[in-house]
This record gives structure tokens, C-alpha cells and sequence, in this order.
């Protein structure tokens, strides 16, 4: 088999890359691991900064989007018996966020790319990238038992961060930086009306707390739990009451709990390797960092490298922009930095640090009122939340 | 002895709300610990903000501050051979900071207690306050070897983070934050020209170093150095190296040096007690507060408690305002928590911090790049270093 394009992972960023590339008229096979369905279940964020949602609607994907997604406009940051609301429109000149799901897109970028007869091979066992600083590169997979080979120009490694992808770059090559955060988070996906209009980020003693949701009937609520939490140890009853006591009175009140569909606990990571590209090989999304879910950067940050990805790709094959290649990473890596440092520091201001001494405590607070209580600082907050401008390809 | 107000401590806090309150026909008594020379022979900072500008020209002790001062727009930023210029005219809308020397301040208000008549106890040993709690209070100080009692209606703290006032206070009121940076300030004064005609805060991988001056033909330089470092061991030439050698190239190059007139280490700290007020004793300045010298927020910070103290001093005789002396500590700590977070922030962006890990210093870089290359950022820090508004006393 042969192609443009080897994409390993057929998960948002994988698919869009790939839907863009076929739009292109750029050859692609996607290579996943896991089947559709596998796909689909996983639960993730849900919001879309500007800069994504215009490249789905560049990607033709957008219409579902479109149609079913949430505009919002601004969300609300709760601390002190507090609720203040961060205008996002108002504040970056008229950028908002769209609230559709992760397994939405996936669904979307899945039809599209049906609909366009583009190659993609589910269940592929054994996955192997080869000849990566050689020649001309090639993955090897096993499917439904049989070896197969897929020779191609360049290999776009989309595959998350347990992936195949990165973990074929030979030791010694990455720089990895990270951070584990003393925390994680337990979420609840019910079918229940959302508390509020907006995403309502709460800082509190017991714990930080995120009103989310999918749909105007299906939310998606979380709170901080130390590292050693268990699932099992948390029934719906629990996890509502513990929510409650997080929220200031008036939206407590308002909350309307029901059973959970899906519960689950996340760690919370800081995660860049540097640099995010070798030989053949292009890291993309998960594969090169990852965020803690505050700010919900993960697929955004995904999404602005897949357009970094495609914009050279067609650069490279419609002017022979070879030198592109090797900017990939430091092009990409400039707003990976950039959103890391946003999802480091609302995850900052906005948990509760075990072990934390007094004077860091009032430094967290005063972070908080500072940003909250000054126009610069609201800025700050919503100008990165919708997403700085993605990086030219020049 | 007796008077309306007992002012602990002949500094720069002390003697501007001695000179305030005298204006306003308010009886002062000064008692310092020190002889004049002494007090005028620490060397201090020198960046006033409009706040205290304003204040001091309110005070009558502006003429010389206003013909000799320099009247600063903005200041640099150096980071990876990067000089990035901070306009804090343009970014506040008008505000500006003023470069005259602690010491200057000091003089000029010492020059006008003078001349005022109003009494200062110089060489006051064995300084002790009476019935905080009580009817009335007292200080009992011995001066030429006569004890001596000063009867008064309140005493104002002004000596300074090791002075008697805040240590009069039983334990267990005040709750106390800290935090100890493990590095210090070399600083060196000299007769030479200013490297630049703007203050230059450089963050260096060898090290945080500053570019300041008292005037066009007096400078006062700073490297961060380790917390056990002697001053013994710095040889002029030693720390004009250092200096340079943490510098930008074309800056480093038109540094002038000359022999140092002053010479010392000061350590980095945090520190801040609640509340600052006990009976009838008022904290001001550092003997409630001590701020790293990052931002130069230190006599900033007193002066706009000694605003608010004024402030509410003049409403409690002139208008029987008693319920303002019991806000006076919740009023300071406002704009005190605003202090200490952007000194903290700016010693946390610019130092090296040992035995950091790679990914706080990625965070470190990411923040600095950040707030210099943004709108929002450059505003945050410019409104913060020409000073948040004082709080209003109403």
C-alpha cells in the first residue's frame, strides 16, 4: 500500500488532518489501533476555541457543529461566595467558544471521511514506523491477520500520548517536560438540564469545581479529588453532594442532579517533549504534550497543530517548500508554550495545593482578584481561553 | 509629654505622616530609635509611584522631588538577548514613575519637620508602648538618660520590619505570611553615568540583574547572588563582570563602572501580618509588611498606608469618624495582598530559582514571554508598577 500521508490515529486530530489533506487533494490512510466504537466512548472536553471551530468549517465538517453547538459568550469564575463572569466576546472584540463535544467532532470528522472514500484501517495491530531519517519512510501494522505495509512521504503521528508514534523516536532525542499535579479529577456525564447557561469554574476550600455541559440535556460536572481517590468509593449521591458544596448557595440551589451515565477520574498532567518532530515523523496533539483540563486546551492545542501541519504539507507539496518541514516543531511549539503556561496557571489559581504554606495560599488569592478585579486581567484570562491566534506558515 | 498622635519611628512613613497631619493642625510626636545620619545613611530604593508622588506634593515636600527627580515613562525588560521596552505612559493612560532616592525623601521630609517646629525624639532608647488596649495609651522612651512618657490618643507604627511597634503586639493576634527567597541582591553604588536612561530588569540564565540610578550622575546596581554569598568576596571588578556579563551585548558594552560607594547584600523576603492595627496601635510600612525589592514596591507600599492612616485620622477628629479606626487594617490590606503578589510575581519571572525543574522553568519563560509580547500582559505589569489607585476612605 502507498500513500502522501501515514496518519497513525484515528482519533479528532488524526481525522482532521486528514479530512483537510483529502480536501487538498493530498493522499492519506489513517492507521488506528482500536475500532470506531472504541473511539467514540471516550469522553472529552467539550470546548472549541474560535481558531477550531474555523478550521472545521474550513475542514467542511462544521455544519453539525453549526447547527447544534452552544455559542457562549463569556463563563463564570466563583470564589469567596463570589460569581464573576468573564465577558469573552466583550473582552478579545468579539471571539466567543463553541460548546460540542470531542466525540461530536469525532463523529462529524468520522462521516466525512466515509463520505470521501479516504482510506482509514481500524483494528491495526502491531503498528511500526520505520526508516524515519531514511530514505523514504514506512509503518507496518497487522490486520484482520495480515502484515501489511504502507509506504509513504511523511508520517503525521496523531496517536495520543500512549501512542506508537512518539515512542518510535529513538532515546535521547526528546527533551520531555512535565508536571504532575497533586490531584485529579472525577467526572459526571448525566442527562440532566446544565445549572447554568455558561461553564461555571469554581475555586472553593474543599476543592476546585467545573459546571460543564454538552448539550442544553446533557452535562458534564467535575470536582478536584486527591491522586488515591477510587471511582468505586464515589456514588451519584456523593459526588452531587460534594458538587453542591462547592458552588456558591444560589447556583447549588438551582443544581439538578440525576443518575450518571458515566463517571470516571482523570490525573492531572503538564506534558511538552521538545522538539515535536523527527526525520519523517511529525508529533501531533497528545502525542507532544498534554495540558490539565483546565481552560480545556487539550484538543484545541491539537487542532492548532494540525493546521500548522496541513498549511506546510500543502506548502510543501504545492511549492516545494522543503525548508517548512523543519520549522514544523518550532512553529507549533511557540503556542504549545503559550497554552501550557494558560492551563498551568488556571490549574494553579484555582485548585486546592495540599501541603500549600499561608503566604502561597494568598498568592493564589490574589492571583485570582487580581485577574478577576482588573480589566488587563480579565483580558489576560479571556483572551487566552478563546484561544491566541494560531501561528502563520510563511 | 503629650500629643494626639505618637509616631514610632523618624523614617520616610513616619515623617510624612507626621507632616501630613501637622498640615492638618494634628499634634505629632516623633520618636526615633536613631540619629539622623544614622537614618539618612541607609540606602534604599528609589522608583516612586504617582501615588506617592502625589502624596508627598500633597505633604508640601515635592519642590526638590519635582526639580531634581527624573520623571521615568517606562522601563526595559531584557531576556534572551531581547530587550523589550515597557511604556508606562502609553499603557496606563498618562501614569509615570519618579526616580529620587529614598535617602532624598528622607531629607526633604526631615527639612520640613525642621522647619514645622513639630517635635522628633532622636536617640530614643528603651522605646515602649503602654495600654494598646486600654483608656488611654503611652510611649515610655529614655532620651539623654531621662526617662520620658508621651501621652497620647494613638500611636502610629512606623519603624520598620525589626522595630518595637509590631513586637509590642501579644502573640497570637497577628497571623503572619511568609516567604524566603533563596537569594539575595548584590547592590552596588556608584558616581558613574546610568548604562541607560531607563531602569533594565534582565533575567539571565546566571542570574536576575538590575540597572537603576538615584540620578544622571549616580547609579545603584543589583545582581541576584546565592543567599550565603559575603560581600567580602566581591571585589569591584568581580561585580562589574558579573554585571555585564548578564546583560544584553550592546548594553553590557556602554556600561560605565567606577570605584562603588556603597556595597552590600539584602535578602529577598516576602512578609505580611493581620491584621495591622491592635487597640489603639497602627501599623504602617514594614512593620507590617515587607515586600521583595523586585517591582520596588517597598516604600510604595507604606506610603499608601500612610495615605490611608492620614485619611482616616483627619475624618476621626474632624468628623468623629471612630468607626474608620477599626477599618484601617482591612483597608491597607487590600492594596498590601496587590503589592505582595506583583513583587512576588516579578521576583518569580526574573530570578533563577536553584534546583527548579525544567518544567517550572519553561513556565517561568512561558509567563515573561507572555506579559511582554501582549497587550494585556505589558498592561498588567505597567498599571502594577506605576501603582494600583489608593483605596478610597469613605
Amino acid at each position: 500500500m502507498k500513500t502522501q500521508i501515514a496518519i497513525i490515529g484515528a482519533g479528532p486530530s488524526g481525522l482532521l488532518l486528514g479530512q483537510l489533506l483529502h480536501n487538498a487533494g493530498i493522499d492519506t490512510v489513517i492507521i488506528e489501533r482500536q475500532s470506531p466504537d472504541y473511539v467514540l466512548g471516550r469522553i472529552r472536553a467539550g470546548v472549541l476555541e474560535q481558531g477550531m471551530v474555523d478550521l472545521l468549517r474550513e475542514a467542511g465538517v462544521g455544519e453539525r457543529m453549526d447547527r447544534e453547538g452552544l455559542v457562549h459568550d463569556g463563563f463564570e469564575l466563583a470564589f469567596n461566595d463570589r460569581v464573576e463572569h468573564i465577558n469573552l466576546r466583550e473582552l478579545t472584540g468579539g471571539k466567543t467558544v463553541m460548546i460540542y463535544g470531542q466525540t461530536e467532532v469525532t463523529r462529524d470528522l468520522m462521516q466525512a471521511r466515509r463520505a470521501s472514500g479516504a482510506p482509514t484501517c481500524y483494528d491495526a495491530s502491531d503498528v511500526q514506523l520505520h526508516e524515519l531519517k531514511g530514505e523514504k519512510p514506512y509503518v507496518t501494522f497487522v490486520q484482520d491477520g495480515t502484515p501489511v505495509r504502507l509506504d509513504c512521504d511523511l508520517i503525521a503521528g496523531c496517536d495520543g500520548y500512549h501512542g506508537v508514534s512518539r515512542k518510535s523516536i529513538p532515546d535521547g532525542v526528546l527533551k520531555a517536560f512535565e508536571r504532575v499535579y497533586p490531584f485529579g479529577w472525577l467526572g459526571v456525564l448525566a442527562d440532566t438540564p446544565p445549572v447554568n447557561e455558561e461553564l461555571i469554574y469554581a475555586s472553593h476550600e474543599r476543592g476546585f469545581a467545573l459546571c460543564s455541559m454538552r448539550s442544553p440535556t446533557r452535562t458534564r460536572y467535575y470536582v478536584q479529588v486527591a491522586s488515591d481517590e477510587k471511582v468505586e468509593d464515589w456514588s451519584d449521591q456523593r459526588f452531587w453532594d460534594e458538587l453542591k458544596s462547592r458552588l456558591p448557595e444560589p447556583i447549588a440551589a438551582k443544581l439538578i442532579t440525576g443518575p450518571s451515565i458515566e463517571k470516571s477520574i482523570a490525573p492531572l498532567r503538564s506534558f511538552v517533549v521538545e522538539p515535536m518532530q523527527y526525520g519523517h515523523l511529525f508529533l501531533v496533539g497528545d502525542a507532544a504534550h498534554i495540558v490539565p483540563p483546565t481552560g480545556a486546551k487539550g484538543l484545541n492545542l491539537a487542532a492548532s497543530d494540525v493546521s500548522t501541519l496541513y498549511r506546510i504539507l500543502l506548502k510543501y507539496y504545492r511549492e516545494g517548500r522543503q525548508d517548512l518541514l523543519e520549522q514544523y516543531s518550532q512553529i507549533c511549539l511557540r503556542r504549545v508554550w503559550i497554552a501550557e503556561r494558560f492551563s498551568w496557571w488556571m490549574t494553579s489559581i484555582l485548585h486546592q495545593f495540599p501541603g500549600t504554606d499561608a503566604f502561597t495560599q494568598r498568592m493564589q488569592q490574589a492571583e485570582l482578584e487580581y485577574f478577576v478585579s482588573t480589566e488587563a486581567g480579565r483580558t489576560s484570562i479571556a483572551e487566552n481561553y478563546v484561544g491566541l491566534p494560531y501561528e502563520p506558515v510563511e
